[in-house]
């Protein structure tokens, strides 16, 4: 995507980094230490915008107090296989975790378990959880919502975040299928890019204000939005819309957190919404047993042999062929694992800011 | 969509010509009325394409002995709020009607239910599952995989169905949030129409036989396929196709059913698959206890609330601005219940036809 030059980092490094960093804000080392964890294997499997290059907000928004370091992750209600769980305004990624431990220890005594949180904050990657239930022979199912981008099909207005989804089924041989995406054409991060690159975007990624269809990033940046999967109603705009709408109702609609436009943000330079309807922003954690449904080996070899019969489809012309949901993030978790990570300009700016702040020693090598 | 000139009838008259055909193929009354109200509600709610026009196809299939009339749906694997069902090669309406009320039944014990289904049939509408749950004050959840339609990203061949997923949520004065949407791009039946039309379809629909991106119908059905949303790659066809994988792996690698391309056909035209690698067509059904994430009042006015933020976005330039998934279905409700449901000559035909088989009277009044 982009020709900037970069360096690259050993993951221990950057983690070890991101725990002092963590620590200076009073997070207990436990926390820190898995908070630090998920942002490296975002990193490592190639998705740069969720990991390190975020600390910088997550620094941001303890400095001012918006983040409580040591919260208590703790359910409000429940009826056996599903809680709603209030995350006392943690890290995310602390609450995340917890949560959807719950989701696995209800799984484990009643066959599955689906735990709704409220009063959380943006939680990193969705594909973490999900691949967590994994190491327990489960599938896992992992959702949240996030600060307002997308327009819903038909409006002019930002009203719902890029909302992902994440489910991931454990493979024998081959890798897990993991299924990570957004609800929204684009990620805000690749208009951005566009922008600096004074290129045009393709049609159907973003609207201008008044909802029209644009390909000028700075027309969604300036009030636009970005457009639900589908893009337009000929293409299943209504569908990407439908899909965010549901990883709202359930995030946040569910357990009593901020839903649609009002959202908190996650970072300290965007909007504050004009109202709230509930505590912090939302995740939806899910976790099934396998062994409820079938033999664990069996299904595993099942996986397999739908692997590899979707990766043997006659490939279309022009192109390399089908890939497996997850297969591209697996590959470069082997090669980052090597080579380490590598951060452009900007995210080592960034993590050398933050360590002038906190005074952790952060060096290029 | 089309010009074509209509007849209406009323839904108790399609009802009761539709249960009296069942039974004359040595379906049981409660199943016969089951199913007919199934696809009863599909015309009533404005999706004909799986309302009374599909009773051609299960007659034919009947005929052929190639459902069972009278299957016993049984739990083959379970735990606690988890199980696998065999549909016993069953009509779609009536294993999924049995399997969703399994689901529900759990979640009222466990607070979720969750049923994979093998050896099913077609079952209609996935809206049909999810809405039921409704009537318990649970969210409800539905899938079913399908015959194959559609490619992979980057592939030249049908691998995938156009597999829905379903998800509803009720309301307190608003009508429900119903979102239901196959992870298509767009439907079979409209590649049909435009062929019949001679029309090109929107560019982002169909592959022709090499996976090229094409406009002309005649080219996806000879050999081509239907795109996954998203249709390409820049706009988010990967996440399209991870969708109906997700559907696919629910529905079928977890139940023992057929997946992929291996998914039996619905109607007696279509390609029979290579192999076998299960039984039948596979289901997904879930059902969660409102009451266990929060007070079942509090939630259903916090959805009308979300619904009309939502309704009140501002609307794109030259639209009549956002409606919420489901509003449609439910608008042509009130005015079909009222009105009657208009078919079309070659529904009317294939009706007559019927008739005159089965020796069960129908008339155009």
């Amino acid at each position: 995507m982009s020709t900037e030059s970069k360096q690259n980092f050993q993951p221990d490094y950057l983690i070890d980094f991101t725990i002092e960093v963590f620590i200076s804000f009073g997070i207990p080392k436990e926390h820190a230490t898995l908070a630090a964890r998920i942002l490296a294997l975002s990193d490592i499997r190639g998705i740069d915008s969720h990991g390190v290059a975020r600390l910088y907000s997550y620094v941001g928004l303890l400095s001012e107090g918006l983040i409580n370091p040591n919260p208590k992750v703790s359910i409000i209600r429940e009826k056996k296989s599903v809680a709603t769980v209030d995350g006392d305004n943690g890290l995310g990624l602390v609450v995340g975790h917890f949560a959807n431990e719950m989701a696995m220890d209800k799984a484990n005594k009643y066959g599955s378990g689906w735990i709704s949180v409220c009063n959380s904050n943006h939680y990193g990657i969705a594909g973490y959880y999900s691949l967590e239930a994994l190491k327990r022979d489960m599938i896992g199912w992992s959702m949240t919502n996030t600060t307002k981008l997308v327009a819903p099909l038909w409006g002019a207005e930002r009203m719902l975040g890029t909302n992902p989804i994440s489910i991931a089924f454990p493979g024998w041989n081959e890798p897990p299928v993991v299924i990570d995406l957004a609800t929204s054409t684009a990620a805000y991060g690749k208009i951005e890019i566009a922008k600096r690159h004074q290129e045009e975007v393709p049609s159907g990624w973003i609207t201008d204000k008044d909802g029209g269809l644009s390909t000028h990033p700075e027309d969604m940046i300036n009030g636009g939005a970005l457009l639900p999967l589908g893009s337009t109603r000929a293409l299943g705009g209504h569908k990407g819309y439908a899909l965010a709408s549901m990883v709202d109702i359930l995030t946040a609609v569910l357990s009593g957190a901020n839903w649609g436009p009002f959202v908190p943000p996650f970072a300290l330079r965007q909007e504050i919404p004009s109202r709230s309807v509930g505590k912090g922003i939302g995740h939806f954690f899910g976790a099934m047993e396998i062994d409820g449904f079938m033999e664990v080996d069996v299904f595993k070899k099942r996986i397999d042999e739908w692997v590899s019969v979707m990766r043997n489809t006659k490939p279309a012309k022009g192109t390399d062929g089908v890939l497996i949901p997850g297969e591209p993030e697996h590959l470069e978790e082997i090669k980052r694992k090597k080579e380490g990570i590598p951060l452009n300009a900007s995210v080592i700016a960034d993590l050398k800011a933050i360590s002038k702040q906190t005074g952790i020693p952060f060096s290029e090598h």
